[in-house]
């Protein structure tokens, strides 16, 4: 195919869009691939247009080479199958929601568990026809509170979304596992630079999860990761590292708790100066840090459907309690800080002293960081205004209902595998895989008929690639700073020619050479128009097109340029054999 | 490729829908092409979604074909450039609207003209950059009052719309007919038969305009055409047959009108039997009949942005005022029947004697069917309770403020270019071209520069394709009583093959056949099935690939059945050379 710049739509921009913050949003833009249309709202212009589909069209292969049979729902959608997960509700601002002339309620699907589990649902009966594995490509909708960065977080967006359904866990496994591998050969395919990490399941419920994050600093989604072993995990999701058990000799050896008087010191900072300041046999040679202290957070809780109930949670002094972590480990439940009324109803909560012992007396749920085993001694609450209790021991003083993740992670941390510490970076979620489980097969009794003449009902995965924002992604990969730089199998075209020479028959030339590369199967793209050498050769960086052919000066001498856009290496190429040299380095 | 049945997420329904009227909606339903999700809503499953996408990439070729530059907007649109060409108000109930987390206003977009003459604005700046035809292929949405036969005519639908761009008419000209034969080409590729006939322009407003009837039974327009001449139109844009001017002289010599009191007659039948019993001389010798009678139907009219007028339009007496011709003759306007307050207002009104002379005389708008020429005498209204005219002289004793084409078409009609009657059918739209002008480069003052370095305003055509309606179109012009039957171009598969042997060599045998079969290029489905043969026949002439292959009896003698799923003929072919005999029966 050949393409003639004097005819295609597109106007590149010099400067940058006043609005954009990340380069692929300002290259996309300046480049003319994506057009703004309204908030979060994109047009695809020709070139961008290319590379969605060519994206698109890899992860359709490589979702028909595991066994993914396409299929296509509609985005518009009725109420009631998301009333029956409370995904209605749920969802909260981020559902598109709207009404029809009958006044019918209907949403713009953000993702289709439902449809797919009622679909399966509806035609298959028997454990034989299991298991199955079905997707589509198609365009989501979410009503994102900020959206940003152009594509890369947009309120309508194409995803690849694709639903396992397996009559047992070993067969869910097997789909994950493919899906795994194909998101490994999609991305591959596309150059991205990703890390797969362990995710906890969000909104949706469920067991084994893991996030594909591209590599940015631009990323929204934070996560750490060990150098050493390889273990990545998502903040949410990350597992503290155990410290080893304390010898039972050890715990009984030590001694007993001490109240101690410690004043006006309701923060963990004030606590520390008094410890400081009274010479403690237990930290003899030693400042006392934060460390040292045990922190006793409290708030309410409430399970979907159930009453608010007071949960405390203790985290070693030097570390907040993370609100992501916190909302991943209570989901599907909600959480709220108290209130001056709750604290009035409670009066046993002494505010700045409260400790585990005053807890657990008064029956109240309390979890706490790994970090805090049996025989590990604390300085804390001693339930009175103005009290602390020093050397309070975990396993022999107080036993807690549990441990929960919910203290921050830190860079050098330890990782939960030993192998050295964890270091912080951010990326962009491209991929999600999800053992999902049965939550939607059983919000529909989606039944079938089992080996055994019992019912059985079907396990699902749930696998999502956001393919429109894979535009942003390689573009913010991959650039540079004179512009965009597309891998060959996603580039617009394969090379671009550009004429940069007024004489006619270097024109001429441009034109044959061009032809020649089209009837060799090469998808080109021929600057033909009437604008100076530097404009068009500014554009060819701008646009990124991996391989850049200039018909210039070299004309007269019988040569032309090939240059690579990756590299930025130049070589001469005599005029005859152009065309099969360039080929040739196609690959 | 070979696709094997027993893996395919396919369920075929011995039972038609309840709710399926016609036949394409139940037999793709039945053959498990689509599903219902909620009223004029639809999922694709795996044959339907091929279907679609081959019937995608002939429209995309052929559009590309013509110049034609591919882009893609949002579904999800803002409010704000629709409010500005009024479409937001026009569209009435149509429009699915909603509301974004801020309150602001959105649309899904019904078509895009609003976008498209934006996004050439905001590109393009000179004359030198025209022409351009842009398009997209996306889903569209329309609130239908009733969701009707399927995806026939769904609230979510799969649409081409394509806009061409021009300095002057000429070039208008140009990407009109370009598009047409496009058009024509593409239905021709997918086996469609269908008329293209004359159109009003409808909502959008603008110049000549065609529509693509695919011609069906089911169809819920209505058009007419000449069976001699070829003449075709939409009956809202049929041209009545004038009649031959009627000589001066003879005019001069009709008697002077005669008024008569006419009793109790308020309506043209009570009028007729008053003249038949009135032994009038001009009807010496035959029956008075409607047609003699000049019917004065009132209403009132307002132009956008106006006030209420009134309008009286006279149509001969046997024939009543179309309401579809009457809306496209008044577009832009709206129209309301009078009531009894406007009736009170105006008091030279008096129902059932409203005659021609009252009407002119209190400065009433009078526009009257075309037939009614200078000459022609009629039996009208007097202006009085009891009382009308007769021998009232079209041109001599009244003159109208015009014609109108409003009066109901009829089939024995002549045709407007004199060659025979007119005959009605019933069609479904399947294109539409338009030659749109500048209403929407005018709403946004998208000029450019031109040659002589004034402004010039870009005119243009805006042409559309209903994809997702094709294959209902297809599956309803196509189908037997067996089943669907796809022309190749858009079939699902090129080859069925039915292993009907459960001989164990047969079953071997068909699986080495497909495999040869895609080895050579055949895109195959393998029903591998256990099952009875008569069940898979069943299902294979539901299914409706063009070409089955049996393997069955026959095996043992080294022969198996190619059947044409059109024709219905059955040949044998020798095993060894089956596979190149099949590839060849393909064509």
């Amino acid at each position: 195919m050949i393409t003639r710049m004097s005819e295609l739509f597109l106007r590149t921009l010099r400067d940058d869009p006043a609005d954009a913050e990340v380069a692929s949003h300002k290259l996309l833009i300046r480049a003319g691939y994506v057009r703004p249309v309204g908030p979060g709202l994109y047009s695809w212009l020709p070139l961008g247009l290319k590379v969605l589909r060519k994206i698109e069209a890899i992860v359709r292969e490589e979702m028909n080479a595991i066994g993914g049979q396409e299929i296509l729902f509609p985005a518009l959608l009725p109420r009631a199958p998301y009333e029956e997960t409370n995904r209605w509700t749920e969802y909260g601002d981020a559902l598109f929601r709207l009404k029809d002339r009958r006044g019918n309620d209907y949403l713009l699907g953000p993702t289709h568990e439902e449809f797919f589990a009622l679909t399966v649902k509806g035609e298959y009966s028997s454990y034989k026809d299991f298991p199955v594995i079905l997707y589509q490509i198609q365009n989501k909708y979410r009503d994102e509170a900020r959206p940003r960065a152009g594509i890369l977080r947009g309120r309508e967006f194409l995803m690849k979304d694709s639903y396992s359904f397996d009559i047992d866990d070993d067969g869910l496994k097997t789909a994950y596992h493919a899906h795994r591998e194909a998101y490994q050969r999609i991305f591959g395919r596309l150059h991205v630079r990703y890390v797969i990490v362990s995710a906890v399941s969000g909104a949706m419920g469920g067991s084994a999860s893991e996030e594909f994050l591209a590599e940015s600093e631009v990323g929204e989604d934070t996560y750490v990761r060990c150098l050493q072993s390889g273990y990545a995990a998502n903040v949410e999701a990350v597992v503290t590292a155990i410290p080893d058990p304390i010898p039972a000799e050890r715990i009984a050896a030590l001694p007993e708790p001490v109240v101690h008087d410690t004043g006006d010191t309701p923060t963990i900072a004030t606590l520390v100066d008094w410890a400081n300041g009274a010479s403690l046999p237990q930290f003899a040679g030693r400042d006392v840090t934060a460390a040292d202290t045990l922190k006793n957070v409290l708030m309410k809780v409430r399970q979907p459907g159930g009453d608010w109930e007071l949960l405390a949670i203790g985290v070693p002094g030097d570390r907040e309690v993370d609100d992501k972590r916190l909302g991943a480990a209570l989901e599907p439940a909600e959480y709220a800080m108290l209130d001056d009324a709750d604290f009035d109803r409670h009066p046993f909560l002494v505010k700045g002293y409260i400790g585990p012992k005053g807890l657990l007396a008064n029956g109240v749920r309390y979890l706490v960081d790994p970090r805090i085993v049996d025989g590990t001694t604390w300085i804390t609450g001693a339930d009175e205004k103005g009290k602390h209790v020093v050397g309070l021991a975990a396993g022999r003083d107080f036993t807690p209902d549990g441990t929960i993740e919910a203290a921050e992670v830190r860079e050098g941390d330890p990782s939960p595998d030993g192998a050295g510490p964890l270091v912080a970076a951010r990326g962009i979620e491209i991929g999600h895989v999800f053992q999902l489980g049965r939550k939607y097969t059983d919000a529909f009794t989606a039944d079938v008929l089992g080996e055994n003449g019992k019912p059985v009902r079907p396990t699902m995965g749930s696998y999502g690639i956001g393919v429109s924002r894979l535009v942003a992604v390689i573009a913010e990969q991959q650039h540079d700073e004179l512009g965009l730089r597309w891998p060959s199998t996603v580039s617009p075209f394969d090379v671009h020619v550009v004429i940069a020479n007024k004489d006619s028959d270097a024109r001429t030339g441009a034109t044959e050479l061009v032809s020649e590369l089209d009837r060799l199967g090469a998808d080109v793209v021929l600057d033909d128009r009437q604008a100076s050498p530097g404009v068009k050769f500014k554009d060819a960086e701008l646009l990124g097109v991996p391989w850049i052919v200039v018909v210039g000066r070299g004309w007269a001498d019988g040569v032309v340029e090939l240059r690579n856009r990756f590299s930025g290496e130049k070589r001469e190429l005599a005029v005859e054999s152009a065309a099969a040299d360039i080929l040739a380095a196609l690959g």
